[in-house]
């Protein structure tokens, strides 16, 4: 086996853990200055990743007062980082729920021309009540039609992405020709949710369009990702959890008519490295002992969407309380990784907890950098992940660990690239360049 | 008299002439990518500018077969500016209309946090119905709709911008306390318009807020300029004209409760620059010969309301044809700027379009550096202008040729600063910093 491993970084604030922004050296408020961002941008594009990533949600965390939360927004970020790169891919998250997909498609696309062809969209579909709230709604919109709409509002931004034809854009000084209209193509949607003329007024991207990325989890979800997904994040605690995942949502994109590898899968891996097993689990108890376990509790009632009150720290969850996962609120992604992991593990609340570590369920691997390279390819060997969305548990000396000693073993052995062979995020994601698609409509946009 | 100049230059695209993008030279794509932003921002910083100013309207031109087209996302580019500079001011535009308030306190906000305080916000209502079909509507919502949402989007902004104290973000490590809930404050916005419950999730501008900029021309344009304008831009061809706005914008800005000098008020200046007065007028004529008349009829036809066949090249307006500005469907500034002109100096259709040079009924000052500056200078003391908002005939070398030449007269003359005083876009203009409002609801974010 010599697959190559694709490997984003997750900028998440301080780091994925509860306790990050409290770790001994971290700078708490690094994450509201751009110097974070660009400084672990580079170290990224110098360790040759595919991308950097960052999560979004347009509303303030009930819990801001223990913790970070989603403030800058990715757009903004990612393209004060394009101007201080040259190569790495730049992903940023924007909800369909609270946007337009004229604003999307070029908010992306003008990240692309900027960026020499490096953006990728995460596509969210955005739960909560407080994000509604900021944008006219009483409450979130039902599950079911957040994705429904997600899939038009893809649908609508593709679309938009594919108004101009590769060579309309011309410049032809004697010819007196800035643009040529015969290749600019209307969009003319109508749909159950958008009706979006066009055409976008940002030209085609210079990696075709930009990637888009989804990380859907429910039924609904995994239809979304495998249709419109060409990145898909996912969270897995276990090799079959990612299998399970990897096998349906590749199936599934077969089923709409596309190629398995058109599909990269990256499950989530929060990182805890020590030059000895001994030290990384030191800091990994060090992480745990810096979230309090009153406030996890607090964290954890949320979201399984049960009261406080019926969270026992040292007993077992609350089984006949937790609904199913297609029922509750928050991520469903989180509700089946921690439900499922103190099932199987006959875990406590508090056992719960530490294994979670604060975070977003995803998985947590700690170890020296041997053992990290080696739970990497171990699911990349198995063929239950094309490579890893990585959460360092602290930034920026985790992700420094991982840079500086767990990359270069994945190149030693053949495993990661030493340098970028392509200047785009979908050449280093190995994506095809889409082929250009005259929208249904072929009116031409001027007489 | 020694009143300082502001000075802000707008990037639109390879210059404001409809030929600029044809000049001998000039790369006529260069506005899509970014080096074009950052060349000419650092050449701003290092002659000290107050700012760099992106228009913008989310929808294609009808004539993009022969002229550029407002495209990239300005708060994307504006990032991206950041990352490349250090001090000077950065000014995008987004609507009013076609944006919710949340995201666009957001994006500002995040671009204020990035570059430590040097963002502000154009308001726009977008008039056009090609914009109006990309967000779902079939038509431009009316003037007055337009203007009533716009005063209502505002003021929801800046509530947002004042959810926190500025000392809520607090990052204590062994307090355990990374945002003090005390001192963020819900916006609870419910108007006719927007119910938007907030707190935004970005901390407390660095300059306080950031800064409001609006151009209103109409009778509802100068009401909210006056009301909610901190730089207020406009176009005027006669030091009457100037004269006129500027009196009545800041008297209506003191009949809202403001100072004077709160509203900073910097008319449009075209610059055509030659080392003789007769080279200037050779780059005017070369620029007036690279828009055929033809072209530039179609143009005015569509920016008067009236049809092609109406404008006969040498021949008088037809006035029996033209309504009053305030009826007239696109920008009413450049309607009543054209019809002044066209009236008060008796000019044909041709000879009315050599001295609109294809752009948006700015005032154009053709002649040397020194003819340039004393230009600037009669309408600042004068009281009629407190600076320019530039717009160079040709990017960059009509750029260039102001920072080298017109700048170090304005310096000499001791008018124009010769370094940066502050690190701030409120600073650089001279405007106070808001004192913090909570907004009317006191509600705790968390119980």
């Amino acid at each position: 086996m010599s697959r190559q491993v694709h490997l984003n970084v997750n900028i998440l604030n301080a780091g994925v853990f509860g306790g990050s922004w409290r770790f001994p050296g971290t700078d708490p408020l690094a994450s509201f200055g751009l110097d974070h961002y660009i400084d672990i941008a580079r170290k990224a594009e110098a360790a040759r990743l595919d991308a950097i990533f960052l999560a979004d949600g347009p509303a303030i965390r009930e819990d801001l007062r223990y913790r970070p939360f989603n403030s800058l927004e990715p757009s903004v970020v990612l393209a004060a980082v394009a101007a201080a790169t040259e190569t790495i891919g730049l992903i940023g998250t924007l909800s369909s729920t609270y946007n337009d997909p004229y604003d999307v498609a070029r908010r992306f696309a003008t990240l692309d021309q900027l960026s020499g062809g490096r953006s990728g969209w995460n596509v969210v579909t955005t739960a909560g009540r407080e994000s509604a709230r900021n944008f006219g709604f009483d409450d979130e919109p039902d599950h079911a039609g957040r994705y429904t709409r997600a899939a038009e509002f893809v649908e609508v931004v593709r679309k938009l992405w594919n108004s101009w034809e590769p060579d309309a854009l011309v410049g032809d000084k004697p010819a007196w020709r800035f643009a040529d209209p015969d290749k600019i193509h209307r969009t003319d949607h109508h749909g159950p949710h958008f009706d979006v003329a066009g055409p976008l007024n940002v030209p085609r991207s210079p990696q075709g369009e930009p990637v888009v990325v989804q990380a859907g989890a429910s039924t609904n979800g995994r239809a979304l990702a495998a249709r419109v997904g060409e990145v898909i994040f996912t969270a897995a605690q276990t090799e079959q959890e990612a299998a399970e995942y990897y096998r349906d949502v590749k199936a599934r994109a077969v089923g709409y008519g596309r190629r398995a590898e058109d599909v990269v899968v990256l499950p989530g891996l929060s990182t805890v490295i020590g030059s000895t097993e001994a030290e990384a689990l030191r800091r990994r108890d060090l992480l745990a002992e810096l979230v309090p376990p009153e406030y996890a509790l607090t964290r954890l009632s949320g979201q399984l969407g049960v009261s406080e009150d019926a969270l026992v720290l040292d007993g077992p969850l609350p089984w006949h309380l937790l609904t199913d996962a297609d029922e509750a609120g928050g991520s469903q992604t989180f509700y089946k990784i921690a439900v499922g992991l103190a099932q199987r593990e006959n875990l406590t609340v508090r056992q719960l907890l530490r294994r979670l570590g604060g975070g977003a369920g995803h998985r947590i691997v700690t170890g020296t950098p041997e053992q990290i390279a080696d739970a990497i390819l171990d699911w990349v060997d198995k063929g239950v992940a094309d490579g890893f969305n990585l959460m360092p548990d602290v930034l920026p000396s985790g992700f420094d660990d991982f840079v500086d000693h767990v990359v270069p073993i994945l190149q030693r052995r053949g495993r990661f690239r030493t340098e970028y062979e392509t200047t785009t995020l979908r050449g280093h994601l190995g994506l095809k360049i889409p082929a250009h698609t005259v929208p249904t409509s072929t009116d031409r946009v001027v007489a």
